[in-house]
C-alpha cells in the first residue's frame, strides 16, 4: 500500500496560488482562536479580516438587507405567512408568494441554469440598467443567462471551457483578483499579464496599447490568446473604466478573436454615486451592443458584493451575448452535471435584479439601509485614502469603486533583505508583521502579481471604526519605518 | 473577427455526457411549458420528472422536515425570534441561536472548508452512527472533514485532483451514477468499468473478483487505476453492500495502493429500516477503521436525499480518512479558489447530523414527518418492484435502498431496429415514447452504462399517488408490447 502523496495529484493542482486566503489567512484564523484563551498573550484583542471583501463577516457586521431577508426567510418557511404574518410588509409577502408559485419548494433541484423565472428578471434588469428601451429580451435573452454559485464559479466554469489547449492564454489585469491566475493554473493555461498603470491623477488605469503589445508578446512566444478579462470596476486597484477605454477593449477583441470576460460584480460599489446619483455604471454589455459588435462577451455579477454584500449564500449569474446556441449548449451540459446552483443564492439575485420600486411597503427601509452602507463605505474610503497618503513612502491612489484600497509602499533594502531571509517577498513581511502586532489581516500585493521591486498590499474599506482601524495602521508603519527604514 | 464555436473549445467539454438531465429531460421541460397553454394538444395534464431523486420537486412535493426550515428561516431572519416567538418551538429558538453565536451572519462567506462548529458536529455524528465510543474527535477529524456544495461538487474536485495524468483511471461501478462518467471525462482521465451483476434472488451484485479482473485488464492496457468508486446504498440500482464485500473492498485498495471514493449519499434510505430498527447501515469508514486498514477513503454525503431531501440548498461534506495533511492543505487550497459552500446549505447539514433528541419539543413532529417519508419510499418501492415485475419482458429487481429502481427491459429487434433507424439506442426510445405518452420522464439505461444488448431504465420511487404513476408505466409497456412485441 502507497501512501497518496501530493506527487501523486494532477499537476496542475499544485501551481495553483490564491493569495486571499493563503498563509496569512490560515494564520489570521489561528489568532482569532487563540483570542478565545483569556491569558492569550497577544498584542491585540481582536482579528480583522481585510484579506477578503466580506462585509457580514464576524466583527465588521454589516447589516443584511432587510428586505433580501425577509423574502429569503418565507422562502425557507412558508408557513410564517399565516403564523407571523405581522412580521412582514405587503409586497415582501406577496413577492415570496409569487416566487414559490413559480419555483416550489426551495429544497427542490431547480433548472441547471438557475430558474427561468428568476433568469427573465435578470434579463429585464440588465436592459433597464443599460437603458434599453424595446422589450427587455431583444436586449438579454433569459435563455442565454445562467445563474452561479456566486460569480466564481461562473469563472471558473469558463475559463475550464476556454482553455483548449496548454498554448492557450488568457490575457489578465496586473494587479489582478487571484481567482483568474487560480483557475488558469489548474485548468492548464497560459496567462498573458497586461499591467494597469498607476499615477497620482488618475490612479490605476487600463491601457489598451499596452494590452496589443502583451498580445503580440505572447504570440510571439506561441501562446494563442482565447479571452480578455476586465474587471471593472477593479479588483484590487477600485479603478472604473471610461468610455473610450473601454470601446477600445472592445475593438482589441473583434481583430484578436478574443471573448471578452467582463468581471462586473462591483457594479453597484461607484462611491461618487452618493454625491451626485446620475454617476451610473456602464457596462461592456452597453458598450459591446452600441458598437454593434459581434464578440463573444461573458458578464459576471454577484450577490457579494454592492449592497447586499450576500457573500455566503453564493449567488451570482452570468450572461452570454454573441455566444451560439451550441456553445450554450455545452455550458449547460457542464452546469448540469453540478445539478443547481443553491436556491437561496438564486433567491438573491432576484432581489438583487428587483429592489423594492418608490412607492411600495418596503421602499423607504431599503432605501435607508442601501444609503447608509453606500455612504459609510464611500467616507472610509476616502479618509482612509488621505490618512494613508500622509504615511512617509506610502502611496494610496484613488478608490472611486469597489471595496478596496491597494496602497503602494515603499520598502528599503534592508525590509527587502529581512524579507528574503525569511523567504518571503517583502510586501508578504510587511502584511506579516502587521497582522502579528495589528490582528488586521491584509493581503501582500504580490498575491496579485505586481511588477519585481514594485510593494503594495490590498486591504478592504469594511471596517466598522475607521478610526481606530486606520489609528493601528499608522501605528505599524510609523514603528516598520523606525524598524526598516523607508 | 471569428465566432467562438464549440471545435474552439476544451476538448474534454466535447466527450462530458450527462444523461439525468440530457436529451429527455430537456425535452420533458419542454412538455411542461406547454402544458401551461389549455389547448396544449398533449395526450397527459402533467410531467412527472422521475429522471431525477429530487423529492421536493413540483409535483412530487414531499414535503420538507419542518425542524430544518424553521432553523434555516431563523438563520434568515434572526429577528424573527424576537417578532414571532410564538411560531417557533424552544429548542428551534435555541439551536438557531447557538448557530448564530458560532457563525455570526450566514451572508459572510464561513472558512472555506466549512464553518468548523459544524465540522465537529459531522464528526460526533459520524463516530455515533459508526457506533464508536471514545472521544469522537479519535475516530473522525473535524479537520478532516470538508463541507461542500452536494455531494457533487466534493467529487468532482477530489477527481480534478486525482486524475494526474491521461492514463489515470477510475474505478467506477456500472451501473453507475453519470456525475462519474462525467468527471472523468472532464478531467480527462480514463474510467475503469466494473460490472455489477444482477440476479432474481440477490439483486445487485458487486463481485470483488470482477474488480481485480478490471484492474488486471486495465494495467495490461497502459491504465494506473487511482481510484475505486463505490456508490452504497447503490444509484441506479438500489442495492446494499453486505459487510464481507466491503472487507474484500478495502482489501483490493491496499493491494492496488488505491483511494476509495464512497459515495454513501443514501445512507438514510434503507427501506428494510422501516419495520426493523436494527437494521443500520454500515459505513466504508467503520470497515476501514476496523479493519485498521491504512487505505486514503473520501466518505460523501449529502443533504439531498435520505429523509431531508434538501437538494435545492446545495449542503453535503465529504470527510478524509488516512489522508496526509499535506494532501489536505491542496484540497483546502482548491476549495478555498471557490471561497466557501453555501451557508444554507452548511446548516442544513447541521440539521442533518444533529436532529432533534427525544425528550426535545421538536422530537414529535420530526418523527413523524421523517417516519412518513421513510413508510411512504419503502412501500412505493415495493408496490413498484412487484407491478412491474408482472409485465411482459420486464425484471425488476429488489431495491433495499436508495431512491430508485431499475428495471431491465427485453426490448425486440423490432424496437432496437426501429430506435437504430432513429440514432437512438433501443432503452432511449422506450424512454423517448414513454415521456410523449405519459408525460413519465425517466433515464434509459444506457445513461448509466450498461453491457451491450442488455436494457434497462431508472425512475424514481417518489410518485405521490403510485396507482396513477404505476397505471401509467404499465398501460405504456402494454402498448410498447403491441407495437414491438417482446
Ligand atoms: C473581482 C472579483 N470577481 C469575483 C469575485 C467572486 O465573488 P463571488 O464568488 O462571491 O461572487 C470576487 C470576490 O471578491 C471579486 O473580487
Ligand atoms: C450516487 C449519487 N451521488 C451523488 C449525488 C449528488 O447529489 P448532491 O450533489 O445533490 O449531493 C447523487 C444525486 O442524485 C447521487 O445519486
Amino acid at each position: 500500500m502507497q501512501p497518496l502523496t501530493p506527487a501523486s495529484l494532477n499537476p496542475a493542482i499544485l501551481n495553483v496560488e490564491y493569495a486571499v486566503r493563503g498563509e496569512l489567512a490560515i494564520k489570521a484564523e489561528e489568532y482569532r482562536n487563540q483570542l478565545k484563551n483569556p491569558d492569550h498573550e497577544l498584542p491585540f484583542d481582536r482579528v480583522i479580516s481585510s484579506n477578503i471583501g466580506n462585509p457580514q463577516q464576524k466583527g465588521l457586521d454589516q447589516p443584511p438587507i432587510t428586505f433580501v431577508r425577509q423574502i429569503a426567510a418565507l422562502m425557507e418557511y412558508p408557513a410564517l405567512a399565516t403564523l407571523a404574518p405581522t412580521a412582514f410588509p405587503s409586497d415582501v409577502l406577496a413577492r415570496a408568494a409569487e416566487l414559490q408559485s413559480e419555483i416550489g419548494s426551495i429544497g427542490a433541484y431547480s433548472h441547471s441554469q438557475g430558474v427561468p423565472y428568476i433568469r427573465h428578471s435578470v434579463a429585464k434588469f440588465i436592459a433597464e440598467r443599460d437603458g434599453f428601451t424595446g422589450h427587455y429580451a431583444e436586449y438579454s435573452d433569459p435563455n442565454a443567462i445562467f445563474l452561479t454559485a456566486g460569480a466564481s464559479a461562473g469563472v471558473s466554469l469558463l475559463l475550464s471551457m476556454l482553455i483548449a489547449s496548454k498554448n492557450d492564454g488568457i490575457l489578465i489585469p496586473i494587479p489582478q483578483y487571484p481567482l483568474y491566475t487560480a483557475a488558469i493554473a489548474q485548468f492548464e493555461g497560459k496567462p498573458i499579464p497586461y499591467y494597469l498603470s498607476s499615477s497620482t491623477s488618475a490612479g490605476w488605469q487600463t491601457s489598451v496599447p499596452d494590452i496589443r503589445e502583451a498580445i503580440a508578446k505572447a504570440k510571439k512566444e506561441g501562446t494563442n490568446p482565447k479571452a480578455l478579462v476586465v474587471i471593472n470596476p477593479g479588483n484590487p486597484t477600485g479603478s472604473v473604466l471610461d468610455r473610450s477605454t473601454m470601446d477600445d477593449l472592445v475593438k482589441v477583441c473583434e481583430e484578436h478573436s478574443l471573448v471578452l470576460l467582463a468581471d462586473e460584480v462591483y457594479q453597484d460599489n461607484l462611491h461618487a454615486r452618493v454625491d451626485d446619483p446620475s454617476v451610473s455604471f456602464t457596462s461592456l454589455k452597453k458598450v459591446t451592443h452600441a458598437l454593434q459588435s459581434p464578440i463573444p462577451l461573458i458578464s459576471f455579477h454577484s450577490t457579494s458584493k454592492g449592497v447586499l454584500g450576500e457573500c455566503g449564500r453564493r449567488g451570482g449569474y452570468f450572461e452570454c451575448t454573441n455566444i451560439s446556441p451550441e456553445v450554450r449548449a455545452l455550458i449547460y451540459k457542464m452546469v448540469s452535471v453540478g445539478l443547481c446552483p443553491p436556491l437561496q443564492g438564486q433567491i438573491a439575485v432576484d432581489t438583487l435584479v428587483r429592489p423594492p420600486k418608490q412607492g411600495e411597503p418596503s421602499y423607504a427601509l431599503w432605501k435607508e439601509e442601501t444609503g447608509t452602507i453606500h455612504k459609510a463605505l464611500a467616507s472610509r474610503t476616502s479618509t482612509m485614502t488621505t490618512r494613508l497618503n500622509a504615511l512617509p513612502g506610502v502611496k494610496c491612489y484613488p478608490s472611486p469603486g469597489a471595496l478596496y484600497l491597494f496602497p503602494e509602499i515603499t520598502l528599503s533594502e534592508k525590509a527587502v533583505k529581512a524579507a528574503k531571509e525569511k523567504g518571503k517577498a517583502a510586501d508578504a513581511l510587511y502584511a506579516l508583521e502587521l497582522l502579528d502586532e495589528t490582528g488586521i489581516c491584509v493581503v501582500p500585493g504580490s498575491g496579485f502579481g505586481q511588477k519585481e521591486g514594485v510593494w503594495h498590499y490590498r486591504l478592504t474599506c469594511l471596517c466598522p471604526g475607521v478610526d481606530e482601524y486606520v489609528g493601528k495602521l499608522e501605528k505599524f508603519h510609523k514603528g516598520w519605518v523606525e524598524k526598516y527604514g523607508v
